[in-house]
């Protein structure tokens, strides 16, 4: 591996350079902000810079979002305290979908069996009714089910069955959900 | 499952608004501070609001504490750099236990049957001597035995036995501890 | 357990209190900016306390080094974002490495059997065209071998072998490498 014949291959960031800037030095802090605390403000932000967020979306401090403009959130979500959305590629949640403290959604990998490295960009997309706990990580390209829960510290690589409960490191089904009321 | 329905049950904060504003806006960014590195006024601070801490208790930069008024530290414990104390819930950890960098210990859970996503608050315990080694994550209602120790980014979800050593995503134990001295 | 009876052993740091005083509150939040993102003035600035640093190194925002003077960094070697080298012992970066965001490197140990819980400091050694994914830990003595991958939130406790890619916590090997062109 030679990393300074690294190639991008087909992949564009998606904004010009003075949006990604814009991003960077003003959007960005805003949206991760601790003094500012409504959820509200920080969704019109995130909308200027390209994001389609839902209604009633509730966003806590220190959310970090790499690029809004691929970023498509339903309604009613939370996005925790600390996330980290990464999202080079896509990344889609769906309504009624729970990001806890410190997740970290990341969508960039790279050709390991290249030598330039080549970067990989894949989508994430979770569905609605999720739970993604506490310091949970999802890697590119995984798929998570409708009502599937990913518990606290879980590394998911692959994509998460509907309503089924996922723990540990690489992330196990442990049981299914089922919701009583 | 829906978020627009979600109700926190019998959960109170236990301080009052502006005790939480306070906390928040004055309290945390002092208690977290880079530039300021003298535990005992990390510990001063953290008595104003509530804490109790007990003497000789080192304070790494980067602590955060949700609830000082939910916080019990005995003595000569030490609380490592950028450590998650995320106290919704009671957090007890007695003397001569050492958290390392970036410990997580979470005691806000999610009744996930429920349709509301119920919050379910349960308290963590970490006994005498322990030592939570950095990365590792602690989850709702956890009891830490004497002289556990929990390695680099393990996630305990489940109580640990006493002078048991544990390791791994779910942690498991792999051998006594013994203290040969 | 006693942590009033706390011990360094034959542990220094290295520096003098004044080096460590500028780096802590000069040098590191200069390195660690986000604010400032070009790679060789932080670069310069790691050199200026000690580190040798290689050519076309990348530095991303964010990047925490303890101890500059015990950091040794090759040829074209990328560090992401948030990435935290704790090097109260050596870290050694070999050339055309890539550690990717939030990778923490733990050269701090401690004696567990020993009541004065005495600090042991021991080096990493990360070999050349190895990838470090997001998110994974490395701890205190291990050596990765050339070439080798360590995947999204693994935590290697244990020296990784050439051209093998490891997975999990604990990391396991689950293929090898093979680069094919």
């Amino acid at each position: 591996m030679r990393l300074d014949r690294y190639t991008v291959g087909t992949y564009s960031p998606g904004a010009t350079f003075w949006q990604q800037v814009a991003w960077y030095y003003l959007g960005s802090p805003l949206v991760s902000s601790y003094w500012i605390v409504d959820s509200s403000f920080k969704c019109w932000v995130l909308r200027c810079f390209g994001a389609k967020m839902g209604e009633g979306v509730r966003i806590k401090p220190g959310l970090k979002v790499k690029f809004p403009w691929r970023f498509v959130v339903g309604d009613f979500v939370w996005l925790g305290e600390n996330c980290w959305i990464d999202n080079v590629a896509l990344v889609t949640i769906e309504s009624h979908t729970c990001l806890s403290q410190d997740v970290y959604l990341c969508t960039g990998n790279h050709d390991w069996s290249s030598s330039s490295f080549q970067l990989k960009d894949t989508p994430i997309h979770i569905g609605e009714s999720c739970w993604i706990a506490a310091r949970s990580s999802i890697g590119p390209g995984v798929t998570v089910g409708r009502g599937a829960v990913l518990c606290l510290g879980s590394i998911a690589g692959r994509s998460l069955a509907p309503m089924m409960i996922y723990a540990g490191n690489p992330a196990q089904p442990i049981k299914e959900r089922h919701i009583t009321d």
